[in-house]
């Protein structure tokens, strides 16, 4: 088993941070405009990103302000079944997000892609939390020639 | 153990990467201006970022256009023994380079943050091989209060 982990830190509150983690809102300000489905613990977030196809995360388990863990049921073969979560804390007068995308089978050339996307993303929501605008799909920067 | 995987893409020649990644000139582009030594297999490179220390790296290996393979030497307790790597290829119109800096005894959450860390400074690197200009300390990317 492998996984991909990620820290940012943003200068906003926990609960603007949770907010754009658990609202269908939140989530297409910086993950992907086609976003289906609000953060509530038993439902299917859909996540789509054009012909790239997409995610559908279900949500196992959230504390306000604290943490979100979702189940990936939908989307590419190496993602069924890996867990993601976001986990908040404040540290000085940030709000700290500890992200892990956990139980890749085998650590093949997409995860490494993933993990570099997945830091694009993080700056996109951290970006979004204290500046109003993120850079999600189809505005997300292009890392390589998977896009 | 526990690693840190990267995948990025850049439209720019092997050749042009891989001197990025094995000289003074290239590595200060997009890591750290303050980096002294060249990339010859049994050299040590000191990367210093000001007051939040640096890192020594021994070139281990290395094969023009494929390959770079380092040991950290000294530098944060967590990072010493850990090993860094570039692998290199072409597809497409694109070099990608296969990051991996292996070898964490625990994910410690300095692993997190090094791992958001790595992918700015990477993002950094196809901008420089791409465009000439990079983001390397003191221009690099804040992520967070660990900077």
């Amino acid at each position: 088993m492998a996984d991909i982990l990620h820290r940012i830190g943003a200068t906003a509150t926990a609960e603007t941070v949770y907010d754009a983690l658990t609202t269908q809102k939140g989530l297409a300000a910086w993950w992907t405009t086609d976003t289906t489905g609000d953060g509530v613990v038993g439902d299917t977030i859909r996540f789509r990103f054009g012909d790239t196809g997409g995610f559908d995360m279900a949500v196992l388990d959230q504390r306000p302000n604290e943490w979100v863990h979702w189940k990936v049921t939908d989307g590419p073969a190496e993602w069924i079944g890996t867990r993601v979560s976001f986990r908040l804390t404040r540290q000085d007068d940030y709000t700290i997000v500890l992200f892990k995308h956990e139980g890749w089978r085998e650590p093949v050339e997409f995860m490494y892609h993933c993990s570099t996307k997945w830091a694009a993303f993080l700056l996109s929501l951290k970006q979004f939390v204290e500046t109003g605008t993120g850079a999600p799909h189809p505005q997300d920067v292009r890392i390589s020639n998977w896009h």
